[in-house]
């Protein structure tokens, strides 16, 4: 990158993240020479560049100053530096465009067959005997009760003691996560991740035009140390993790590591959205920051696109009393009633006596798979950083010398997606790093090209 | 509403739609005297009320400043003058609340009898039995490809051009207009509405912080001449109105309004989102904004809510073409993959030759229970603004004295929502006016509780 695009890169973050608003004035270019550490005539170049892309004006002797905008959002534009097979928005595409008949070990889903697609079929069939109202009615504002008092149950299992009136039902575990961070965050806020996290965040963040801060991840969960650290730095707003099984590292959070979070969140006066898409896939129940912090400053999410369907989406918020209100008026506001129709096949699938014997399948499945994988990518001296025992993931070392980024479009060109470790990690030190989902990775020529295609690499 | 409130309410309003952002100092207390027409110590009371709540802060010396905002977004705060029975989201909450066994002539939906259920019914049967991939996966980014090709054809009839590229299936109709209002959108943006208008809209627009000016309706579409005004005013980014038949007056578009619009959008270099939900009670098509302007600065969206099922959630967007690879990025990180499932069912329905048939019913239905309902609302003395020929609403004006808000306060004690004009007016002066839907009024009940309690207000 030239020293003219880094500086125009610098304005246009420092614009979408509100920084600079319409109207701010520019340093001048002596003072922007002196920051940036070049000459005055690169500072004045960059300026002009973003006069003529309509970004700055200039006013004749007064200098640069923000322009209004006048373009819709641009996600791309916002993080404009990003190499298409590190940005979580690309990523995401290749997986959802290259479904069937394509290998996806870089995928954050199972298979269709390892899903428990007999109940969905029971239930569709059950539903479309149902009462009318069922078939056609909008749902209540929080949603279907019966569902949102299995959620209770099923919550109450794990510690967290939740009314069904705190409970509210959304149209996917992405809605309630963006419903979420509509709620509490405004742009220009800093928001903390995990380094890694789930690649989403990242891109679900950049809409709402916050600073994003990763945190790095350890074993036992996020370093501590490092979180109280960023605390004091960038006094941020959020803490955005996964519940139990960690994205992309299979890691669990440990009770000591969660007390500390959660103290640090209170002294903090800070929020924490805790998304538990895997409960399903836990032998043993991790803790639950909502079970410690008794459903206060975390809000707790999840959904069902993991274990039942990504099709029939349907996810679900448990949030403090005093914000269920004004969340209430939020979700009504943007998106009506929920999935009304959904919610029903959903608890027809939960409720049904097959679905444990199918998650019991499931775990057997996947620990098989997980022990292959293991094998398979230990003859190609791909390394784990931790081995799981649950989940669907292993984020996995490359050899020396192998660039995640670089065999992640090498592969694509062979019809197969993968995750470099990029994706995950908002500080990119993670270039030498994959996430593996070992359900999609039980076909041997999953290694056959990636052994070819590193072979070529080096 | 006191002098001291008025400023509060004032203050408040200027930080919802950011006029005044954090950090912002105050109008001395002098100057706010001046500007408020009151004397400074009312001013600071109404400072110190604000500092009390935690919304200004005081510098000693220095005036007052707005605080940083720690709490999350509360649509009620920003706008708390509203009273509940005109306040749009408790109506809408209130319908959702109390869906069966209640007279709802306020209500915005047909029910559930004369839905197409059957078709739903036979879609569920039919996809229960499909491959495992139509129950299993996320939808590809734009959406099921088939019923994109479908929604094309049925654009192509309204002369609308869009190529099944250029369409992307949303989680509902409000989801579609919410994801292209914040792809345009940013706090402090000035939107124009019609005046009246679909209440929900201005519930979505509090949740996007912009300031919205109502441009009056006339029979023929918006009021021109005012619609230019309002732009010179306030140079707005976007106007939202119904495509067709309008909510609530059951008004059409004449081609001649639609064309000095498309005109006046294009010399202000507005947006215009055209929200096309009625578009199968039509039965001879009117001119769309969206044909006229060859989907260039009109974005077009719409949902099967309102014929097929509101249960099944599905909307739609057809977008320039220039526009959609930024707008597909916003869906992907705020709600990955669509509703697939749902998607499936809407196409089976759809395509069912049964749709058509039952459409050309529904019209004979709504035409008769259009006819009693007026027949009735006559005896009460209560009057159509415009008797329109198709849809199902009828926008009413009360006898003297009668108020709406009043009355819809008063039958809600008796168990029936009512939609008080004001819900539907920025400008609140539609008091004496009330929206029924005329499917939701075939039951006498309606009529006599409504006769009962106007005897009362009286």
């Amino acid at each position: 990158m030239t020293r003219i695009d880094a500086i125009i890169q610098d304005i246009k973050a420092k614009i979408a993240t509100v920084t600079y608003t319409a109207g701010t004035r520019l340093p001048s270019v002596r003072k922007a020479a002196a920051l940036y550490d070049c000459s005055p005539s690169t500072v004045v170049e960059a300026y002009e560049r973003l006069v003529s892309a309509g970004i700055l004006y200039a006013r004749a002797g007064a200098g640069f100053y923000v322009a209004e905008r006048t373009v819709p959002l641009s996600l791309a534009e916002i993080a404009p530096d990003i190499e298409r097979e590190i940005d979580p928005l690309w990523v995401a595409r290749q997986s959802l465009e290259t479904q069937q008949h394509t290998l996806r070990p870089g995928c954050g889903w199972l298979p269709a067959d390892w899903l428990y697609l007999e109940g969905v079929r029971r239930g569709m069939r059950t539903i479309a005997k149902a009462e009318d109202d069922v078939l056609s009615d909008y749902a209540t504002p929080l949603g279907l009760p019966a569902l949102r008092q299995l959620l209770a149950r099923r919550m109450h299992g794990l510690g967290i003691e939740a009314n069904p009136a705190q409970i509210m039902l959304t149209e996917s575990g992405t809605q309630a996560l963006d419903l979420l961070c509509r709620f509490i965050l405004r742009a220009g806020d800093t928001v903390l991740v995990d380094d890694p996290c789930y690649f989403n965040f990242y891109a679900l963040l950049r809409a709402h035009r916050v600073k994003v801060i990763g945190v790095p991840y350890t074993p036992q969960g996020v370093d501590t140390a490092a979180f109280a650290a960023m605390i004091d730095t960038h006094q941020p707003r959020l803490y955005i993790t996964n519940a139990a099984i960690h994205n992309p590292t299979g890691a669990i959070l440990t009770p000591s590591t969660a007390y500390q979070v959660l103290q640090l969140a209170q002294q903090a006066n800070m929020y924490i959205i805790e998304d538990d898409i895997f409960a399903d896939f836990e032998v043993t129940p991790a803790p639950r920051l909502a079970a410690l912090d008794g459903l206060s400053r975390v809000l707790y999410m999840g959904s069902f696109s993991k274990t039942i369907s990504a099709s029939l989406r349907c996810g679900y918020i448990a949030a403090p009393n005093e914000l269920l209100e004004d969340l209430l008026d939020l979700k009504m506001a943007t998106g009506f009633g929920g999935a009304h129709l959904a919610a029903h096949v959903v608890m027809h699938a939960l409720m049904d006596t097959g679905y444990r014997k199918h998650m019991s399948m499931l775990h057997t499945r996947l620990a098989r798979a997980r022990t292959y994988a293991l094998a398979q990518l230990a003859k190609l001296g791909i390394t784990p950083w931790l081995v799981p025992n649950t989940g669907l993931f292993l984020w996995c070392q490359l050899p020396d010398g192998v660039d995640a980024a670089k065999l992640a479009r090498d592969c694509m060109a062979e019809g197969m997606v993968l995750a470099p470790g990029n994706v995950f990690s908002q500080s990119t030190d993670a270039h030498r790093f994959m996430r593996f989902n070992v359900a999609q990775c039980v076909d041997a020529r999953v290694f056959a090209v990636l052994e070819a295609v590193m072979e070529k690499c080096k």
